[in-house]
């Protein structure tokens, strides 16, 4: 199944250090090599307002948000780029390849924070209506594996500066998802190094190119 | 009907320079000289991340933003407000007094920019659950005189760049509240001098006081 435009919308989500970001430019490369425009962006943000949404989110100067302040203003950042963004971009026939999406609501604000799924739900159905992503990869890896990486980079942000049982839920809610929608989420073992988790990258983006017709 | 908790919370509503916070001191020296002891804030914001959200939907860089998100940040900044100032003041007692809420997005957002008011009540039961303003003062008077004494004060927010005919909308809509709940709603005539309209507000909030037993 997919989105009904034109481009097909691709997500990339994983926990902390799983090597989101490493990856997106070797996606993109697979899909721009298969001749498809591709629009890169990143959630939360992706668009003025959403990037100083972002800061807000992320910053430290607000450590005491509370939890349905923290999931409203993911979605009013997500309603944004929805608008001003990726739908205009689909539109065209771009293909939209986005670090992060609503299943990063499901397993931080979700699993990780403890608010109900039909909550977020409620939010999805709000922002998106129909909307969901055509494949979704999640970079899958053990928790301290994927800050020991995350940790030699920069200063924590209000995220990562978690506790440890805070990481091992957003894992396992992320799972869960893979679990309950096998054919759009993929699970790469981002544990291994860096080619081998491009392996098998390049064989889910490639099944999914022939079987979208591209 | 009142809330469930100790204290009460009564909201002041109506259109650009309508009055709201000229009279706001008025109420509160009412509500004290009651006994009560009172709360005064304000929305969008009334909490250091809501005033930054306030800057946001307020300021001018973000001209563009879509009238979805534009809800979900006034909702986002509610959330913040509830659980941090307004339910905890209410819990211990106290009576909140602020200049707008929830009112204002049926209104701005609904009447005035065209959102359906059943996705505003959905995020109205998102972010509130069952509460509710026990009583809200309506200062209604023509859109242009409203203007008019706004005008004089300081330069123009992004809702104080509108045309007329979204001012119309959000006085009608405002209207419709009160005429759907004249319980908890009461107009007063904010086109009188000032010392008239303090007098009917005295009236109201006497009644109010003397049905809360107080
Ligand atoms: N397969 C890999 N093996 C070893 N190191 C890796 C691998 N993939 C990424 N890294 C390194 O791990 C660190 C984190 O990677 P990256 O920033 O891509 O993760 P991320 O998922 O985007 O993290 P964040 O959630 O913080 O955005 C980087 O220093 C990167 O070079
Ligand atoms: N009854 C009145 N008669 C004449 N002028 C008034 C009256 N009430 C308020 N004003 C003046 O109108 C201007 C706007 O009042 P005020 O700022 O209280 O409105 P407001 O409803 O808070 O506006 P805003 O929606 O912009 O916050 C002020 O200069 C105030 O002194
Ligand atoms: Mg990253
Ligand atoms: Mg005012």
């Amino acid at each position: 199944m997919s989105n009904s435009l034109k481009g097909r919308f691709i997500t990339v989500e994983g926990g902390e250090g799983a090597g989101k970001s490493s990856n997106l430019d070797y996606i993109r490369n697979l899909l721009s090599s298969a001749g498809k425009q591709v629009v890169f962006t990143r959630e939360p943000g992706g668009t003025p307002l959403g990037e100083a949404i972002r800061d807000l989110l992320l910053g430290h100067q607000h450590t005491g948000m509370a939890d349905d302040t923290e999931l409203l203003l993911m979605f009013a950042a997500r309603a944004e780029h929805l608008q001003q963004k990726i739908k205009p971009a689909l539109q065209q026939g771009q293909w939209v390849l986005c670090d992060r999406f609503t299943d990063a609501s499901y397993a931080y604000q979700g699993a990780g924070r403890g608010l109900a799924s039909d909550r977020i739900a409620s939010l999805e159905q709000f922002v998106q209506g129909e909307l969901r992503p055509d494949l979704t990869l999640l970079l899958d890896l053990p928790v301290e594996q994927g800050l020991a990486r995350a940790g030699q980079r920069s200063e924590p942000d209000r995220f990562e500066k978690q506790e440890m049982s805070f990481f091992e839920k957003v894992r396992a809610g992320y799972l869960e998802i893979a679990a309950r929608e096998p054919h759009r989420v993929k699970i790469i073992d981002a544990s291994k190094p860096l080619e081998t988790v491009q392996q098998q990258i390049d064989h889910v983006v490639t099944a999914f190119l022939e079987q979208s017709g591209g």
